[in-house]
């Protein structure tokens, strides 16, 4: 059976509801741990689900933060510092990952109150997450305010990155079944993921083929 | 073997390889089509991978936006009417999905020219895909754009939502696997999911818990 919700209907649904109902139509998201440091060297993690792709050429990407207090850590970090990281969450670390986002005290590193491991490279001061096959180093470019509900979109220039190599197909493809990467829906389901196929570039008047994994 | 990558390396990538493996490493993605109509009536039709949740009150979603030829008409029909729609992606429809990313002319129709059907709400312009089984339809709020590579950020206010109730749980959690929609990563691969569990809202020093799927 299918129901039509208006703007009025939605804005009527209860709080804790509409946050669940609402927070599922952006579909499957990116499972990720976003960490930073501060300057006295004490690290953060936070767990970020609306991280987007910018651009290839520079290598962007974007994250959407929230003025709430678990982002707010964060937020302070990359002002302070001009760094973060982000890194895939797989089935071996969701439970870890979903819990760094219980509002601890700014004292209290979430890496030592889930059980996650900080690793460092040479190039900026943001620490990885150890566990996470996907490691990846940015430097802040922007910080963009959506006015309609006062979040910003953080966009970073990726400046390291530290990947499993034989993840690689010979196009560039990173296959994120591979490397255990989950995805999210709403605010707490995680799924493991299962590839239908990679098809081919689009073109008028033109069938599309099923692309071979490795190449 | 694990692989280290600096800027430098990642600038030095071969475009075609940098593009594919850059845009894996966002995670796992949305997969909606976004339906717009310019002033005279013709429909278009977008596939759309980069698409997040921005807010929950108001209701509030975001969509990258490209200015590529394909994109450009869908910008160019938002600024026209105001209004977008984003469809989700099933196994039953990716291919006509992934098709619609083929350079078609304004004069063209992607709906037609895929197959996939128009249609339409009382409350907005902007076309539905009738096979998708969550529409969702957006008015224009903000368009924000990205200084470091031109692209664009576009933000919408649900105003229709149009849902199969039953995949609704009692919370308000819409269960996306029980709808079909699909996810996708990089360019063109697209997978199904399986659910691991629901997590509870996690707190400091508490045990987090599987939540039943239907409450």
């Amino acid at each position: 059976m299918l129901s039509t919700y208006s703007k009025e209907d939605i804005l009527g649904l209860p709080l804790h509801y509409r946050r669940n109902l609402i927070n599922c139509l952006s579909g499957f998201k990116s499972a990720c741990l976003m960490g930073t440091i501060d300057r006295e060297k004490r690290t953060n993690l936070a767990l970020v689900s609306s991280v987007i792709h910018i651009g290839a050429n520079p290598a962007l990407m974007g994250v959407l933060m929230r003025p709430h207090v678990v982002e707010r850590h964060s937020i302070e970090n990359v002002a302070a510092t001009g760094h973060f990281t982000l890194n895939h969450i797989t089935e071996e670390i969701y439970r870890q990952g979903h819990q760094s986002s219980a509002r601890y005290p700014k004292e209290q590193s979430e890496f030592d109150m889930v059980g996650l491991t900080p690793a460092f490279g040479d190039i900026h001061p943001a620490p990885y997450v150890a566990e996470s096959p996907i490691k990846i180093g940015l430097q802040i470019k922007e910080r963009i305010k959506i006015q309609t509900n006062a979040t910003q979109m953080f966009v970073g220039e990726i400046v390291e990155l530290i990947l499993p190599e034989q993840a690689i197909g010979q196009d560039g493809f990173l296959d994120l079944q591979q490397t255990g990467s989950l995805t999210v829906s709403g605010l707490d389901s995680y799924h493991t993921t299962e590839r239908l196929t990679r098809l081919s570039y689009a073109k008028p008047n033109q069938t599309l083929q099923d692309l071979p994994l490795k190449e």
